[in-house]
């Protein structure tokens, strides 16, 4: 008798985050076959040298199995063909969650496309990641101890707490709320972090040359933990602005009116203000070390601490 | 027969970066003694508890003998005075350079106060450096592979050569220029990440409670990235604004015009615009990981790898 929970799972898009969810998949036992659905050939080609999948194909039309839970880890650009190729394709009571970096779109899309009451589905947004892309650079690891938010389409849906259990096996702890606070907690934490660090490295790259060359020569100064936020997933981002528009530039007004504080202090020579803003963002940086949500930082290139 | 290069060496300021010159010193036999003056008594407490000097001390008028080598690495604001004391101070040729984040305010200060002929001074800054402050936290290898900059008063200066080969037995690489380029290029990767990091984790601190707690507990979706920045000291910083004002706020009004920019294109969903900035950035970041000057990043709290 086999202890998996799952006989078969498909994951859709097998990059970083799928492949990271196929890894822990088969490295806690949890699905029997994982199977993977990616358009690009490359990707699969990977996941095949890696042996990450059962099978990998380039459409769900591909296979003639049912699944017992899907996991949708592609461009929220996807989700309204995703969703509707689903609803044709799903003949039995089906777990379907998602990865997707906003919420109220994703409900909007599935809500749209998909009308079959097979597709059990609960919106979930695993909050880890790195900032690189592409099935090989995933691993198992990457959501130990990180939270995952779910926000449900209807709290009573007795398939949320199956889809609760899937993401605590592979490490989450979970969170639940509306997709609506979701989408403003996320525009502060995630959406307008790496919208500034692209734009200062996008300010950075327009310097003329010579000084440009220097700013990346001397990047260890600063600069440098803005651009490993600006070596993420082009296409990934475009949509999040898309689809969390008002929550993002609703907190970006609010960041262009603090910066503009502070560059009137500057101007002014306000020191005993700049002096109390920064010792009060101090206060931050200390609860979330407090919270083991800091990483560890190496400043050196060893990936190990040389701490004396 | 010593080895030692210097005989004694004073230390102006021992906190995180005083404290690790201390310490590379010490452990590469390059000092045989290593005096420290701190204005703080806990800091000097710290450094007798560490032992990391030969001894410690509340003000330079408290050592009677000279020495060989004095390095400033006190904040911005303090130079004045500090320059007007060794300037009464030194009775002999004697080597003096500094740590300082900018370089045309340290030559304004040292030439408005200092007119002693035996003090050699060549203003410098070794690009490194980590969030937390005091001596408690520094360490040997904190130089090593970063470049440290000079911006030499007289390029003629025979004693240039002396204060580089210090730097180098330290593990840092040698780059000159002049104080202006140093602070423009400066206020792009260092002055201007930093301010920007205080302004976001600022913005976040105001938010409703609410919100603000969940982006706490959520940071690890990007914001913490800039709360290590923002844990930094706040005196340091608030001095390096007040010194290098134009530079900063020339790079501010640039950056500000690429935020609009993408502001703008988020508000008329242009993704093809963000798609082309976003697929732009990430060169910039692997250049920096090229050149070997991204740091080493590890999302979990583990402090070593933990790919599969």
């Amino acid at each position: 008798m086999s202890n998996f929970i799952f006989q078969k799972t498909l994951i859709i898009g097998v990059g970083l985050i799928g492949s990271s969810i196929a890894r822990a998949l088969r490295e806690y036992s949890i699905s029997s076959e994982i199977h993977g659905v990616d358009t690009s050939d490359d990707v699969l080609k990977k996941c095949n040298n890696l042996n990450i999948l059962s099978s990998g194909k380039k459409d769900l039309k591909d296979y003639s199995c049912q699944f017992d839970l899907i996991i949708i880890c592609s461009p929220l650009s996807t989700y309204k063909k995703i969703f509707s190729s689903l609803s044709s394709f799903v003949k039995k009571p089906t777990l379907v969650t998602d990865v997707g970096s906003t919420k109220v779109s994703v409900i909007q899309d599935y809500q749209d496309t998909c009308s079959n009451q097979d597709v059990k589905f609960v919106p979930s947004h695993p909050i880890a990641g790195i900032e690189k892309s592409g099935p090989e650079y995933g691993f198992s690891k990457l959501f130990e101890n990180r939270f995952c938010i779910l926000t449900p389409i209807n709290n009573n849906d007795d398939f949320i707490n199956d889809v609760k259990s899937f993401w605590k096996l592979i490490g989450l702890e979970i969170q639940i709320m509306t997709a609506e606070h979701h989408d403003r907690v996320l525009a502060m934490t995630s959406h307008i972090p790496q919208l500034i660090a692209y734009s200062i490295v996008a300010t950075a790259s327009e310097l003329e040359t010579h000084i440009r060359d220097e700013v990346i020569k001397y990047s260890a100064a600063g600069f440098r933990d803005f651009t490993r936020l600006a070596g993420s997933d082009p296409i990934m981002w475009r949509d999040i602005y898309s689809m969390n528009k008002n929550a993002v530039l609703e907190m970006l007004g609010r960041f262009a009116e603090d910066l503009s504080t502070l560059q009137k202090a500057i101007r002014n020579n306000d020191t005993s203000f700049l002096e109390k803003t920064f010792s009060s963002t101090r206060e931050i940086r200390k609860l979330i070390e407090k919270l083991g949500q800091a990483g560890s930082f190496d400043p050196t290139e060893s990936g190990k601490n040389k701490k004396n």
